[in-house]
């Protein structure tokens, strides 16, 4: 495979990436029309921690890491590491070192599909990740793959520029385009939030609070006692 | 699937679900003749809680939880949420807003074979999780489904009004109409594992508390030093 | 299946196996050409916990923890316990009574590819594991099997007397005549790694410190602006 | 574990179970309300077989057939044999000397959340049998267990005497006291497939048919050409 | 989600589907570079057939088939549906009904990253299929989707209009603005093979045929006699 | 990894192995005493063929199939190539081109714990693989490892020159050494079943042959009607 290193891909506003980075991950998927997850087979390795930042993608062959080693130059203040392999792997691609170098350039975490290593010393220096594996199996550096091209992360694409949020719920995908438009439906997203949090801290029900009882008749949803139940079932 | 609502199912002696309480989930799988236990897919999502409550059972169409909201207005002290789906589902179906209904209500936790969200928030306002998995994925309130009907959770049956006990080893479910036995043996059972462990600590062997030498025996298991056996196995 | 109990197999030296526990798993796997490793699956049930010392292996029955006891009584100062079943099984056969017996023998661990249960218990007393799933399911003492033969554990080899290192990377297995050797390649690895650290903090990349510009050009490896890219792809 | 063997469960009406043996897993499941499906993850060994009968249930110990041979006695004509074990388990705790023993009896054939073995031994004698895997791991019979105790199989209850019905699709459950009812829901299902298959191959949509352009209007689903959408999308 | 239905997407040329056509998913996968691939997870239901075709997309709700519905009004001549879900599902969305509307269309096959029934039904209709499961659990028709937006399936990107191939070895998606070029490599690769194979027929190695040695030779991998490694290892 | 390849591992007796292959997998696995089995993910590609020989066994790097290049020197008449990676895998990595060249050499079949291609090739061809996957997914050749080194395959550790017998119910690993041994266990165990197939199809119950009925007793399994067990259930 003859990859290629993709430099220079537009980002969105850093002021709009901080703005969505205002609100948690399950809030601003739900803003989206509850779509751009990342499957929950991608976990923290650390507990409390939400980062918002630009992607930076990386399409690794398993087993390999030298596409990491590539990555490293195109990546900058504010980016997100995103890596996943041209197959299934949950080898300890990225460590200590690798966090080292990114640290240093203003990077503020990795997302991958894969495994990682030195998740106690991750911990330490702060820097943050979400990874399908923990395993300290190392990698060679022999094979091409590519840098900023589309990928697939978690059963979901990123290009590279989206926006990645992720904390402790897991990691969702904002597309470029849309960060600013995303950021403001998640406020209103938390403003009606907030209205069922109180409602419900006064007792109110969401049967009644989203007019459900009228659903659950429509659907031929009925109640009846356990008594009668229990005579019916024969349970 | 036009569902059913039971209200009103019958619960074990609140004070028989203290007693339980006071034992942990190994204890009481134990003392139930090692059954009754939810399988160990489903974990905490905190560290060194215990819960006891009487379940209340949610049976859902996967990607929604409309059944959820229903069953709330079920749930009053001392309870347990407890849901399914039904088919396999790691969607985030529950979340804090959730858990502020329930709290709200005397709820003591939720058991869900699924997945649920904002779990930093669940660790902080206190309500304790025992989940599938952890996902951010929204659901819809769209398709019908039963409140307090029996249910299948982590590949063990639970009828409403069975008692939950749940620790960081797992969960496990009691027969509403056995829960004082339960909770008798679970005290013989511990105060057995207590006369064991002040003999481990004082050094006998298990070998010899349980007999076991002459079953070892018995089953043809024997003693050989390492150079023969590395002798005849040419290892 | 009637079994053997291996009684007295070789060790390696006690100062090379405290040698290696100087290092981490990831670095002494690094140094064994990156092989040894223990899979991913099994899980440390602590964080920050790193030990060293000399396999004692069980072989057991699924669903049945007599050998675990038979083994109990050969192991001593040093050792590791380390414990498979005949076929996939995710019980909880070892537990805190367990780990009472073996605490007082100095025993310094257990790697297990099955279930553990009473984790609170065992965190509170400072007894580290390794496993692949938390269950409270008990098990019965009805079958036999075997004490110190080889096992597979989480798919890598491992024979009585071998060295166990472990930490929140997982699991590493080191030959025990080969203990030395892979303590002076740990210690040659952890400067090499110093070094990296080093560079990288000052900025400099994989790419010019490993040579790498020149094998991505040799295996065709381009790099491109993004308007290219975007231009041909037509993405 | 001590367990039970519970003789003389109550059976459905052989000319009901017949009934239902008319129609396909799928259509009885859509009869039954989209419900009673044992999980994907038990396949049938042979193709193109359909079976029903009357549930023999066996609750075994992981690793162990002990409690197989106990039910073999309690089955007779028109039996459907069900194993599970207390834990999950992939070992081959079936085989052609069991089939013998059951084809002789009149039993139908076998649903096992466990192993089975000698699967081309059981093709050839004609013993259709559905499992969750294939494996050569022989068992032993050394723990008690139970037969003829509601059990679950494939994340379904399953009670003695209830009706099973499996075919290439899987297996569904329907409960012993409805099985008439099934049954004549299951024709009128058939007739209602019937009815869309014509008009299918007619050329209707599913659209029309169901009145769907409706319900995508309400859900606000939108018509758009792709050059539109690639606009918008920037795709 | 309110989701949308795209009309007319763009499609590859006839021919150079046909041309595809004629090679294997292995080699057409071999010609792109070795990627291209559906994971494989998504198992033929049939043996020995190979369809292409320009893909109709589908993103449905969990255990919903609205969006199948309207997707075969967008289906024709040389169409392969393919449907994915917005979260994980195994329920068996797609059977015969289905299959009949779409044969009639002229649609070549199913590729779905879900489950699917009827699978004896579609085998006898000629109906190709490649799916994640074989379940018989119906789904509702409740909830929004889109059709003929970019989907992931199996891991793998694919937008309508592209190309699916697929056969016995699994399922490959080809741009389609790359088509004749994929077909163009694919004949000069499947040209490579045959003199492979004709080379090893005749009694040469890889070895040789691709001066695989000198590479051994310079990753340091050496030969030895058995004795010799055997007193190395100790083994 | 740099690795090696061992020439001239030692084999058993051709008369022994062909002994051996007289008996299915599972008969050979109880004459081992209920071991030795390969774990059930691996399958076979083929129905209804069953093949012996020695083991030629391969450790390749993920995605890399540069050892099995290395192995078909290794191979010849009578044996099994045997592979697996150091880390997992389900990449195809073995193809119909491999398979020309080890027919030719006299290979009998391939064991293999990743992926496969062209099965529908390898079937027409009568070359019998057992694999974990089916993946047209292709490799590259630049990474060393081993060949004829110990090795673990499904769980199961495998020498050079050990036997593998195959097939439909799995894979069954033979020590070298103890090939004639395990031949004749397996004709007394052929026996004892054959014994064993007339009596149950006689009519004689599993329950008196194997003297369970005691057992049972002496486990505390108890008979009870279903009458009396359904008023204590209170089911």
């Amino acid at each position: 495979m003859s990859g290629v290193i993709v430099t220079g891909p537009p980002k969105a506003d850093a002021r709009d990436i901080e703005a969505v980075a205002g609100y948690g991950v399950a809030t601003v998927s739900e803003a989206m029309g509850r779509s751009g997850l990342v499957g929950p087979e991608l976990r923290p390795v650390q507990e409390g921690v939400r980062i918002a930042g630009s992607a930076v993608t990386v399409l690794s062959w398993p087993g390999d890491n030298l596409m990491i080693h590539a990555a490293v130059e195109q990546c900058g203040e504010g980016d997100v590491l995103v890596v996943t392999t041209t197959s299934p792997s949950t080898d300890g691609m990225f460590g200590e070192l690798f966090a080292t170098a990114l640290k240093r350039r203003g990077v503020r975490g990795l997302v991958i599909d894969a495994g990682i290593r030195d998740t106690q010393e991750l911990r330490e220096m702060g820097f943050p990740a979400w990874a399908k594996a923990v395993s300290a199996q190392g990698t060679v550096k022999a094979t091409g793959g590519s840098v900023n091209v589309p990928v697939v992360v978690g059963g979901r694409s990123v290009r590279p520029g989206d926006v990645i949020l992720a904390d402790d719920d897991g990691v969702v995908v904002v597309p470029r385009e849309r960060v600013r438009e995303i950021a403001e439906a998640s406020k209103a997203r938390e403003a009606k939030e907030a209205a069922a949090r109180a409602a419900f801290q006064d007792g109110q029900l969401g049967l009644d609070r989203y007019g459900l009882r009228e659903k659950l008749d429509a659907l031929g949803v009925r109640y009846t006692s356990y008594e009668e139940y229990a005579g019916e079932a024969g349970a």
